[in-house]
């Protein structure tokens, strides 16, 4: 730290994304990636977008926008493309968290929540999971604060109904709930058209995991117009051009393409099941996910152990430090040829321990 | 405004970049962009990036801040690459802003200083250009304030000299000064190197104007290590992931092909000395720019006059609404083609008035 650091920011704790070894090449399950390439057209997009590099991109992004706001039914105004989804995630921190009031969100949830509300100076409470990881509905009922929920949430996939969302929203008229959906096209129900009937829903989504993006940095928020307004404010604060032009092509023809992205989700949750089903017989416990990834633990070996013995073999899982969740790994589900050297690799570790 | 909007943020009044209509085709001199599109390289390494997508960027962009810092003489520890400069700059604001510590810059330099300052709650003192728009070395001596200084200076294109530079930097040793670059590749001497003798120097730079990459969006930071540490920190705490795969790659090709694109540097430097001389030879006076565009007033016609005339022409300049430079138009300099439409259409406009 320099002597110039900022007082208020001293015990500002940054957030370590997924580690990215380039020691040896390794069957990369550790940081939820889709394994499938973009589309042809996403490719040619880009190459096309790359020789006009030396104009500025369109800092509103309005053909993208238009086409996903298109593609999931609300209105242009409704809909604001950043950065990855981590950008609209803290301008939504920045833009709701001045007036006092607090931000919600489980204490086993995305890490990065924390990090934004102490960013912003922003006063946070995790609220505990039941000891199943699930949600307690009730505790998110009039609590006079914005609210956070990842749906499905990680690092566990477990989601929430669409009918509890709604309670929430009902019961926090006069805050912003914030539903990060990152993961939501491997299961569960979206909640965007809910933009349509409250004020105070901010859906956040991302290009990185079902739209083969996570290099391109692409995310987005649906919310009623004034939300998004809001967050645009932010954007044309801290950097209007904050989308390249190379990223608003490629998010424009993978959203055309859907139809292949959702076909490889399609193969992603077939994975999913079939993983679970197989980790179970080796006697792990293993959360319902709904999402690309599955958080295991088996009782045999602490999570860390495993972690590290799957590094070892060259397979990158990921594990978490904290306390509560210091059995688990949460792995990724990959292709079915990923999905299968886990297991290999899983069962050589399991043969050594006996 | 949506109901939910910070207090704290209510007055906050974002930047407004200059104006991409898209009703028809213009000669483009309004955003000082770079006529020359990115060299071969650039687009072949974008075309293979975009392959790769679905995998997560190098957070540290390992490659390309190498070959950054190479290229400047400085170690990989002195340099942070980000999302355009506006990001390192808003980072800057944030990172060395929260100790009650006020910025000063002038009171006509890049129009995002005071929207970051806003932003971040931070105080600021915009500081009068002399009348003929330089710097008055001495009101930055000795302040006891974190001080930003865009050389060559925006919409001017005035510098100072590095000597000056020295001397804010010994009389502020206890607060940041912040070089802005982005334009010293037209003119002005760069004070990189002078990170090895000040800890208390920030240098920052963009490869929108002289690497024609101002649609993949890449900034950096040259410091100190513990102030790109303090910078890496907020980076980690926004946006781990900043710079996506296509603009890491297409940044390194760019640096080592640097010699195609100071070569286009000097072009646009003959070409703004010639369009100077032709503009005063048309009675406008016209600041000593060192940069990418041209300052300018006519005695006989009003900037935003000027500005609107040209644009019904189909040739796109910047007018700012100040008070005090509402006589003036920022003019970029384009290819010698651009520039002779400009002096056509200057010359039509002016005839007219007759």
């Amino acid at each position: 730290m320099s002597r110039f650091f900022s007082d208020k920011l001293s015990k500002l704790r940054e957030y370590t994304p997924g580690e990215q070894p380039k020691d040896k090449s390794y069957i990369k399950l550790n940081t939820n990636e889709s394994p499938f390439e973009p589309s042809k057209s996403v490719a040619e997009a880009v190459q096309k977008a790359s020789k006009n590099l030396n104009l500025y991109c369109d800092p509103e992004a309005s053909s993208l926008t238009q086409a996903v706001a298109e593609f999931y039914g609300v209105g242009s105004e409704n809909v604001l493309m950043t950065n990855g989804s981590d950008e609209i995630l803290e301008f939504a921190f920045l833009a709701f968290g001045g007036s006092g009031k607090k931000f919600i969100f489980p204490d086993l949830t995305y890490g990065f929540y924390p990090v934004f509300a102490n960013l912003s100076g922003v006063n946070y409470e995790e609220i505990p999971l039941k000891e199943d990881f699930s949600i307690t509905i009730e505790d998110y009922l009039d609590k006079n604060a914005n609210v956070v929920i990842a749906n499905p949430n990680a690092p566990t996939g477990l989601v929430i109904t669409k009918s509890d969302i709604e309670k929430i929203l009902i019961a926090n008229k006069n805050s912003v709930v914030i539903i990060d959906e990152a993961y939501i096209d491997f299961g569960g129900e979206s909640c965007i058209d809910l933009v349509k009937k409250y004020d105070n829903l901010l859906v956040t989504r991302t290009f990185s995991k079902s739209y083969s993006l996570a290099g391109a940095r692409l995310g987005f928020g649906v919310a009623c117009k004034e939300i998004i307004d809001d967050l645009r404010k932010i954007k044309y604060s801290t950097n209007p051009y904050n989308v390249n032009s190379m990223t608003q092509v490629a998010g424009y023809f993978a959203i055309k393409d859907s139809d292949y992205y959702l076909k490889n989700c399609k193969t992603i949750v077939d994975n999913r099941e079939y993983l679970k089903q197989e980790l179970e017989k080796r006697n792990f416990y293993v959360t319902d996910s709904k999402s690309n990834f599955l958080f295991v633990a088996n009782p045999k070996i602490g999570g860390k152990d495993y972690y590290l013995k799957l590094k070892e073999l060259g397979v990158l899982v990921r594990h978490f430090d904290k306390q509560r969740i210091k059995d688990f790994v949460r792995i990724t589900v990959g292709t079915s040829q990923q999905v299968d050297a886990l297991l290999a690799c899983t069962d050589k570790i399991l043969g050594e321990l006996l």
